[in-house]
């Protein structure tokens, strides 16, 4: 089993190194340290390790070093800033494991972006030598890319002529829809193994500024300080320590103070229970600073957000997540309202960040997403997100009446600060955009709603009544574990994100299905595919029919 | 080899029957009749062949029939519409074979849905029977949808729960951008294999109205005539014939009047030749209705997208489209200048639609597309969208003179009536939506542009001169030729659109992305797999791990 547990005295391939307002991560990677056995991580490559620890950082800078506001990403070696997703564990992996591979570093690509666009912590790409493939793609999800101007060295994108495949994590779709690269220029580069000078890099808009050895350093920190001039992140501010969380791997799943996973092994489904916060939990700004990484919302997203990643990682037989909660709805409703009240505060933002992300990895998770209200729930405020998120969601209704039995209760959380990453809340999505049952939805703000209001509002999907709950969830499980898991991924990953597109939803809509579809390709992961003959000396051997 | 040759007296599976305003398109499916032996077409189920004529009829009412302004697409089977893409014929199909067809469905269908948008043709999907799959798929792509309410007849999309695969030809897409629908009852109608009966489907917005058996003609006729009762369509006019194509089909390509293909089996790659039209063509509209289909801008176009649809579906080996163009600039721009002219009149407001498509079907062709501009070319006005449909460009360059050599000329072809699918114009697309340099190439209409001044306004890729033409030209094309077809194919599905997104593009971008996915999936086509065994009384077996 692996864990996404890490902290910077562990690191093997990262160095983070803190300076007033600007960090730099230095990515010096182990070639020992791959996270499975079979392969070396030369010339700065990566693997899915490498990338938990950037995660981590990431979270680490978010939260214990507030006052940074740029971070400047480079390399610890000399004439290689990286060379992108290690080659030979790609050929070696399973189809899954790519493809999961590839999701996390795109959501940990995305979170980088997100953190500019929401939080203002910027980033700035330090290309101190050649850069390729995945190197190339971390470079595009930063605010700037400075690039040394050496004569020599190169940006490249060598996927389609050395490997068969796509700069799959969002390299195809930055040029276009972030830099603005026209499609005839990005088809060239694209198509040239060896990659660009600097000079070209400049001129094709494919990086930022670019600067001769002797300037590099001087460029950079210049940039850097630009970059972090008008942020929002505080000055001064003391950091919040994110300690390890207290999970418990057990038989039956995972335990968390806050988060409860229950795996059904035969069922194929895990059952996903977020408990609500105490009563007394801290609502002013002094008592949350002071609660830190143990306050309710922050620690519920740190579980949640791993729960999310174990159960991908680990669990992939297991099709379905059940989505539950268990509390006092109004403690949910007082901790929103918290976060709504202290929104401006660092503290808070990083909080609602770390969610918005969070749900927004639910949202792409390759697992259908059933939820169930019971009269136990507390499906209110920012944990009404959950059941929006799912795919489906069934409402218990009491034999006392048709409003009776579980309740819900919406605020201002889903009406804004967690937009899925097409830009749409996730009503506004769920509602095709359509704007009166939005506005129906936020008119009921502050009420108690109960199955049939919730259903008439079109809220949740049934409201079976006590007698009926049992066995139509029951059924409604064990369907979903009968039926295609290829044609479900297929299916949800289409009709949860409705109209709408953004960069985001390209990068894992467009771009990735084409990926995993040349993923399955002879053609690439074949006997004798690109990716699998990579560096054996050995030529590829194409079927060229073109499908 | 197989052509899209057929007309209304050889249909097997259509009835064309037009009564004033009103064309009514009957599906009564020949059993025997399919494209390829080894399946029979049961329960009105249908194929490539039977999409021909459906393509066939819509382009015949289209031009021979302008009078009539909505569609009605009904069956004449009893209690039977549609039961979708017939499902043997799908699990003997090759791959690439699987996602032609569906690409040219989808293309038919999308077509349906630019006819309404700008030409006022609207389409009426009459279900007066069982509407299964691929059936409830065309239904969706009319502007309305009548549902006999027999309180037996359903509507179903059952490829996920009973194939393995998804509703893949606009099913998923239309329902959450077209109709609206909401997501979890999307899931909920997507995973039922039986459907919903018309009550349901009404309340679900999966039909716009239903009607009892016994008043299901009136309703019908009656929405029909509503849907035509605003059509720009002409209420008297006379209809343009549409002969058969004059195309040879030789050793070395195809031939036609005013589109050549030759054919480089070993160099994998094909030259498509448009010929400009003659110095006297008719430019008044007199004229051009009097020369009907030989009138050089419909004439082209049908030869055009007949030359694309031939190479598709019997070339799959040729992966590279050179885009060449032959003749005087000064013709192609008076029949240009016509087109604007005239705009309004129905004719040539169809052409001007028949060569809106077929651009779009060259957009989302999976070949390489490299253009070349040579002296003797003729890339001015609508013919330059050749240019900027392709993947690169090159412009030959004369010794005379950076700005001598072969010339391109804009007109504003370039900026409105050809949009791609994505909603963009080719120019906008190309230049990622920079209003700068789409403005600074509109300021160029009305001049003749040499290769210096074109590169410069970045409208070419490259401009080699006389004496690295050849090698710079060849090089190319064999290094295209060297490259796996199935990561062109996926690049060049990124590459060519950027940013924005419509239906369409979420179509042939996301969802034909997951199905192509999901076509290669053991878990559909595997021994065992759902689309492989269905029909056979053997149970699907599934790998369960989630990718």
């Amino acid at each position: 089993m692996f864990t996404f547990d890490t902290s910077p005295e562990r690191y093997r391939h990262w160095r983070l190194d803190v300076a007033g307002r600007i960090a730099t991560l230095v990515l010096d990677v182990d070639e020992e340290g791959g996270l499975k056995p079979g392969y070396k991580l030369k010339l700065n490559s990566y693997d899915l390790g490498v990338d938990i620890e950037l995660n981590d950082a990431l979270n680490r800078i978010r939260f214990e070093h507030p006052q940074v506001a740029c971070v400047v990403l480079t390399s610890g070696k000399a004439r290689m800033f990286c060379s992108g997703a290690n080659i030979y564990m790609l050929g070696t992996s399973s189809h899954a494991w790519k493809v999961n591979f590839c999701k996390f570093t795109n959501e940990t690509r995305n979170g980088m972006e997100d953190s500019s666009r929401h939080s203002g912590l910027k980033f700035l790409a330090a290309l101190n030598g050649a850069t390729a493939g995945g190197g190339y793609e971390v470079a595009l999800a930063c605010d700037e890319i400075v690039m040394v101007d050496d004569r020599s060295t190169t940006v490249s994108l060598p996927e389609v002529p050395l490997l068969g495949v796509l700069p799959g994590t969002g390299g195809l779709t930055r040029l276009t829809d972030k830099r603005k690269v026209r499609r005839d220029l990005a088809d060239v580069f694209c198509t040239t193994a060896e990659g660009v000078r600097a000079d070209r890099a400049r001129a094709w808009n494919l990086v930022d500024h670019t600067a001769p050895p002797a300037r590099f350093a001087e460029v950079v920190q210049a940039r850097a300080e630009a970059l972090a001039e008008h942020s929002i992140r505080p000055a001064e501010a003391t950091g919040v320590a994110l300690p390890p969380l207290a999970r418990t791997i057990h038989d039956g799943g995972l335990t968390y103070p806050h988060v409860d996973v229950a795996i059904d092994a035969s069922g194929r489904l895990a059952t996903l229970t977020v408990k609500g916060p105490a009563a007394d939990e801290a609502a002013d700004l002094q008592a949350i600073v002071a609660r830190g990484a143990d306050w309710w919302p922050l620690a519920m997203a740190r579980e949640l957000d791993d729960a999310i990643l174990m159960l991908r990682l680990n669990h992939g037989d297991i099709g379905t997540l059940v989505l539950e909660t268990e509390g006092d709805a109004s403690a949910v409703l007082a901790q929103d309202a918290a976060l709504h009240a202290h929104a401006d505060h660092w503290f808070v933002r990083e909080t609602v960040g770390l969610l918005r992300r969070t749900l927004a990895r639910l949202d792409v998770s390759s697992r259908s997403l059933i939820a169930l209200a019971r009269p136990t729930s507390c499906f209110a405020g920012l944990l009404a997100e959950l059941l929006f998120a799912a795919d489906r969601s069934y409402m218990a209704q009491s034999l006392e009446g048709a409003n009776a039995g579980a309740t819900l209760a919406l605020s201002p959380s889903s009406f804004g600060p967690f937009p899925m990453v097409n830009g749409l809340t996730r009503l506004a999505n769920r509602f095709c955009e359509r704007p009166e049952p939005v506005a129906q939805a936020q008119a009921a703000i502050g009420r108690t709603l109960g199955p049939e209001e919730a259903l008439g509002l079109g809220l949740v999907t049934f409201a079976p009544d006590e007698l009926d709950w049992e066995d139509e969830v029951r059924l409604a499980l064990e369907e979903r574990a009968s039926l295609s898991p290829d044609a479900l991924t297929a299916m949800e990953a289409n009709l949860r994100f409705a109209g709408a597109e953004t960069m985001e939803t390209r990068i894992f809509g467009r771009l990735s299905a084409w990926q995993n579809w040349v993923f399955q390709r002879p053609n690439a992961v074949g006997d004798k595919g690109a990716l699998k003959v990579y560096g054996s000396g050995a030529k590829a051997h194409f079927d060229w029919e073109r499908v």
